[in-house]
């Protein structure tokens, strides 16, 4: 390790044994100091879970060679949590990167997803935050197209720095004939559920929930249209959750309290 | 019931026989015909989790008269899902109101919060939505003083409708002299964690998560400014987390793929 090496933060949502996050730590281990912090068992789907009622378990583990790797039985915020608190002992990392999420977490999914929920917390606590996810739920997924960007645009993050209170929500279509970059807004979309009605073997009704993905923008600067097009998409992300612009509308409204 | 009565979706995350829910169901039987979908446990902190993975129960429940009413083995975001598609049937409710929860969900903790999270689901199912919250964590919260005040924002909800893709994030302050309705933004703030370490029985060491809020704002036309004045306090909130600002920043750096 160079003396400058920057101090990284890697963590997921599919929890520490994920492929995807095997690729993270691989490419961050060629920039500089990794720490790796995952959640000990898959969190998909946990959107910004915290764990108060129950204990948190944070165990070492010796998994991949020449990294510094715990898991955690908590959610993906939790494992951030817990990571700048008790391993960086309150010393921030110059980085935290998310992922490489088995699924993408382009549109409303930033939402769902615990791998965008672990970098919206890295940028709450002041990290400069990335979550990255690939359009590709299989465990063999090919992550190799996306490392050389997620590289570059962990490197680029590391130089610039990110602006105040905002963090990456970057995404790869599957292939490996990517096309480049495009900064987009996040695509408007809803998902159409569908609960798998079921009897169980004590004849207990249960559902199951599956659903299906309906973008309901036709823009060309969405994160869906980018993905669609074969690009990389890069959604700057915030935190603030104000719809400022309706603020005057509510203002004219009036509350008769008797 | 008159012809006309609203269909009320009642939602929250403290579980079904939190007393905050039965104040809004009071409340909301004044206005319409109420529907409850609550978890069967409390699920404080859930933010906006989903289950993915499990199966999802949903059961009948008698508990108050009058009301039609279904607990639910999942998470307060679960709970909505499962009303719009298996209780509703595909028909919307005309409102969606959740809470009233025990706790302050203003500023940031919109991020982590199932009460407001299911406000959120609702809202990307296109009903309008809001979520309560009282700063209160007791059992014996006293609730009383806000009645009239979510009888009356809900019923300015129903009357005019709110902006396309906008719920409504509404805190009251403890206390009996309210002094009204302030339209406010979200504060930035952060959680100071502290990690209470212990070992168990079997000498294996555990943490628990607390927190200390911090206000990092000192804005007058924040959330927790309005809270710490004795207002009531509403921010239209929004689920586009694009930092809109941020893209032409973005677009000037380089991504140099090798």
């Amino acid at each position: 390790m160079r003396k400058a090496d920057p101090k990284i933060l890697v963590v997921n949502d599919d929890g520490i044994t994920a492929p995807g996050i095997k690729v993270l730590i691989e490419e961050m281990q060629k920039i500089g100091k990794v720490t790796v912090v995952a959640p000990d068992k898959p969190q998909s789907g946990m959107g910004h879970a915290i764990t108060i009622g129950e204990p948190l378990r944070l165990d070492h583990i010796d998994l991949y060679s020449g990294v510094e790797m715990y898991k955690c039985s908590g959610t993906p915020v939790d494992c951030v949590k817990l990571a700048v608190n008790k391993i960086f002992g309150g010393k921030k990392p110059d980085i935290c990167v998310s992922g490489v999420n088995h699924g993408l977490n382009n549109s409303i999914n930033v939402l769902y997803s615990g791998t965008m929920s672990a970098a919206v917390e890295g940028a709450l606590e002041g990290i400069p935050s990335i979550g990255f996810s690939l359009d590709d739920f299989s465990y063999d997924a090919d992550f190799d197209p996306c490392r050389s960007y997620v590289r570059s645009i962990s490197q680029q993050v590391l130089q610039h720095g990110l602006p105040a209170n905002t963090l990456l929500n970057v995404n790869f279509p599957q292939g490996n004939r990517l096309k480049g970059v495009k900064i987009c807004r996040q695509a408007t979309a809803k998902w159409q559920e569908v609960f798998d009605e079921r009897v169980d073997p004590r004849d207990r009704e249960y559902y199951w929930m599956v659903g299906r993905f309906q973008l309901e923008d036709r823009g060309e600067d969405t994160d869906s249209y980018a993905l669609n097009n074969g690009y990389v998409s890069i959604v700057p992300t915030q935190f603030d959750m104000t719809a400022h612009h309706a603020i005057p509308t509510l203002n004219a409204w009036s509350f008769d309290i008797k």
